[in-house]
């Protein structure tokens, strides 16, 4: 299942970084809903490159759909759509050949499917491909939003700049929308600064930066999700980390909770509006695997743009020879400000893929057993 | 696919805490391949319950095997083994129906299951889950060993207290095995200490405390694993998210590398042996999803245990008031201590079932395109 | 999936012939259904052995419940039972180790397995397996039936003699109930007594028969099902083919459709009592895969046992020679006789697997489209 | 998995009748194979409508190859391809919209996505989603060859004429291949031009007939496929059922073995030239759901076409009335016909997952227990 994602909404990617297209194919979403063209549009804007701290690959990203919609609006059947690919120079490229690329996928795909890998642009692995993954959330956003669920992100930190956090219990849909119109979207104007200029510096040195994003989703119900393996936690994790370049992911308090103890980091339970709260929300509104109803709260780390200007050591597989390369073509200086759409449209993927799959049941109330589950 | 895992392999849990026994199903195991009771036994009672530093219950978990096996050999049908639950103390459980615990699945799980869900000891949600876990990893542990892949962890932080780490490029077989022997599997001895040192003051103080495991394998082909969602670290995090109390994962530098500049973070190539190494090995033996053939290095944050002593605040869901509540039971102070072998068995049967299961081919060689692709 | 079937309500079978028993585990079933355990024995003493015309093996076949009930309600858990093997003769079967017998799966086993693949009484492709998928089916039966669904089946034909078959359009619930009361069951007693006699008398000349199975369901509602894979001839029928000597399935007029003109065939609507009726049913209840609302009709070949008495021509895959072969132990006269229940809780099985799971959606309505759908 | 199918080689449909394509996508092939274009059209050409016995619908079925070829060479990644729909009258099915088609998909497709559905042509029902299956079919079928296995089929009935069977035991590559050419594709000659005047007959009478296909796949290895529900029957059967208007499947005897005695059905074993051959071939080519390595031999029905030119009665379900309906349009008068290379496309998707798909393994030898397993 490598280009596949979902059980009930199911993705399927196709397309290289440098072939004529990539795109996507939705399967199981429900028929009736409409789509906002523009809302798609400007989303997959968000992820093109171009400008001052973007790669300078010039794409417009303009989808063309091919079914599965009848006047922008989901007819049932499957929904596949391509981006062209517009600006492809495979002459960047085509030098190295036999030289892989300090950490990226080059050698060990060789290793894996031979020496006659076509891997210009990173094919299959590039961040080209997260595009129609883009174009894929849009679409699974704007149903979830009629359910009453917000999904949005900001650039957590470039480097050793930090945005401010999301508030882990007051973040709500009116901040997160807000996020989708800033460039670069942080909660902290300052730090968005500091962290343009930051990217700038690194490009300037032939450099690349790494960078974080956290994610937030808030107005889910309590209890979605399953135990064990079908846990939300699992189940975002295994589709965040098909972005290229993510090295880690955390909820809530993540990490940092591996120094705390657990007096410090349990979240007490109040009734607040005929409603359970957690007046703090160290474990990032998932409590087993399931959704506790409070604000679902991650962090993914991205490692920094391999394709670095620098010379670098490497290897010629054709020789057997230590080798220097350098390598031109047009790179971004920090995936991850890029990468601040992309997670938000795989969690909108993963989060309606959840909500619409029927799950394991567990132990059945025993007659008599017990008083109400709401308040009186 | 809530109790399962795996697409080749595939496991299936079943039981909980508090019924008659717990147990698991793997299917898709070679025939032929010899399992060592008592390497299986062994690791069973790395993580079981007893001693100073854990929780009082007494299980001894001997698992009883009721099909798969003949011999001790696998005969490839399904091989299905339980462990019964011998210390069940259900009325440890029963007067806080009502009362979720703070950061434990109770309030989810009522939400998702209704008012009469079986949440004795955590029911499905309980980390006795991980027994069984166990027992399947020792099986794949011993099937990937015959491929010459050794996978192993230690105990890598307990709150403040670091252990040292392993080094990524030189960890090997024997440091790996030498650690399933300690207690607590720590590199550093004298950190192993203040560990046990800062359990113990926790649990002196009815609190709980939290940890990290890393864990690695060793010997991995270069060219494992699928791209995009089929990767590496999707199916590694997936799986290491189904084990209760687990908030992040990351691989190599993981979040560390979200500081770095490209030219800091990248691992440069060379020949030694005849093979390609990294000098480095920050992307932690994975690239694009793929293994790269460096040991594979990820880490793990445990939560604190959510059971203390202390009274916390919760609320009554029969009657909608506000509560306090102390939780009695026995409890482990540090989960993150028994978590070494459930990561190092989870670690085991992702990498069996990756090996074993074909996985999509990519980009086919163009005829007379590449010399050698292993050194003259 | 070779032990699996289902997609929300999944089925696993495992053990063997000769082992110390058969099981099965179901998950995905709701929470919350009482299982009548007397109903349950019921089907499976319909499936058993004994008798004059059945093998002589004694097996009462009394399932042990491992897990997923109680206090016999599903309590949501994977529901796991299984049912020993009491009368195991393996002896019977030592002797011809190397010699396949005909139309028996041992030649392609052992090719697919190599030469120790363990096939005493069948191994796994022995009609034992179906008693776990009686008991599953049981079990899946009470479930339909609380939703308005009736699944039957009657032994259609031993040889040359044949029942009378189902009323296409007025099979109803009673007639199908009233079958699981009789030995054998059969809509034409008469029929039925000669069956019974041309049984005997293969048995009687160390010789077998085949037959045939016809089974319904009713009450169900029109629309089930999905198109192309998702069918409900391809769900049945993959299910059905995993009965061990079944060689054809056919639903509704199937084989003799290929004889008829359009104009015979089809099926004309009228309305009926408030909703939409067929005056014949040829279509047997399915059209484009979906049920019609019409009782669901099909029909299941099934070979004549190939283990007979009388000597037979084979080969000893050991010497390399041409040998004559007699089979002794206790077998079958008649297969079909025994598969009654066993057609009749595939069916069940399926059936409840479709209602439970979501399916692809089609097209969407135009608005302003469409006038009422149902008459006013 | 309704638009689905497959295991390791994996199809997706999409598209409608009346739509502007449709389409197919392949996942799972291996990289390197090479497609022979001109055959693949050839198939495409003999599933195409026109001509004096089928639709007179004017159709190229010219495939727009959009990607996972380079140089019809298999690149490994996803292989997908549109066929477009030139010929689409929708006028032709505007007018009935709230009145089913007798024994159609209409009715039922109502009562499952609602009254707004797009039927016009049959839409995902229609037979034009083959189209694309023999797209698929007619790449794996290549793919097979290069291993050594040919599929083919004929026309087996027409109404009451039947075509010659094929030899069940010594049908081989040669008589396969020499089908493709021939029109109708039968191999009694007499009987070929018999059934065409029977469905001209049927198409002056503004009637429709049905008819059979026989399909056979020799060059199988025995032992592929696997016990109980992966079988090959099972896996057979699903995929078959999935072409509209099939209505009953059979291998080797099939529907005959019911009448049969075991004595008259078995089908004994003999070493033939080094090899373990059967004298007869009642089994089909499969024993257990695993090949034995005779030919592969099975029988599908296909009902009437059920767009005939006469009056039929139906029901409004707008008005709630009966009413009489006549179907204009374009129709096939023998569906059967056209099938053959369907059916022949099927068998060779559905062999080809099964030959690249790992299966369950089985019991594995006991050592010492067994001499060679191929004759000295």
């Amino acid at each position: 299942m490598s280009f596949e994602y979902g059980e009930t909404v199911k993705i399927t990617l196709w397309g290289t970084s440098h072939g004529p297209e990539v795109g996507m194919m939705l399967t199981g979403l429900p028929a009736g809903e409409s789509v906002d063209m523009e809302q798609v549009q400007a989303m997959l804007n968000r992820r093109a490159p171009g400008g001052a701290h973007r790669s300078a690959r010039q794409e417009r990203d303009i989808p063309q759909y091919l079914s599965g919609l009848k006047n922008n609006v989901t007819d049932g059947t499957p929904l596949r759509a391509v981006i062209p690919n517009e600006d492809v120079r495979s002459g960047d490229y085509d030098a190295r050949r036999t030289i892989p690329r300090p950490s990226h996928a080059d050698y060990a795909a060789v290793m894996k499917y031979g020496p006659g890998v076509d891997l210009r642009g990173g094919g299959v692995f590039s961040g080209r491909m997260t595009a129609p993954l883009c174009l894929a959330g849009a679409i699974c956003e704007q149903i979830l939003a009629r359910r009453g669920i917000t999904v949005g992100a900001h650039l957590a930190a470039v480097g050793d700049i930090d945005d401010r956090p999301f508030d882990p219990v007051a973040v709500d849909q009116a901040s997160l929308l807000a996020l989708r119109r800033l460039e670069p979207p942080v909660l902290d104007a300052r730090a968005g600064a500091q962290m343009l200029a930051l990217i700038a510096q690194a490009a300037d040195g032939h450099d690349s930066v790494g960078g974080m994003v956290e994610c937030a989703a808030v107005g889910l119900p309590p209890g979605l999700g399953a135990p064990l393996f079908g846990g939300l936690e699992s189940r975002l994790a295994a589709a965040a980390f098909a972005i290229p370049a993510v090295k880690g992911i955390e909820f809530g308090a993540g990490f940092s909770a591996a120094r705390m103890r657990g007096s410090e980091h349990n979240d007490s339970f109040y009734w607040h509006g005929g409603a359970v709260n957690t007046r703090t929300n160290r474990h990032g509104g998932i409590l087993g695997g399931l959704s506790s109803g409070m604000p679902l709260l991650l962090r993914v780390a991205f490692k920094p743009t391999p394709s670095i200007g620098r010379e670098q050591d490497s290897v010629d597989l054709a020789t057997g020879e230590n080798v220097r390369l350098a390598i031109s073509g047009r790179h971004d200086p920090c995936i991850a400000l890029r990468a601040v759409p992309v997670c938000e449209a795989v969690m909108s993927l993963v989060l309606l893929d959840v909500i619409l799959t029927p799950s394991e049941p567990a132990a059945a109330p025993e007659a008599g057993e017990m008083a109400p589950q709401t308040p009186p």
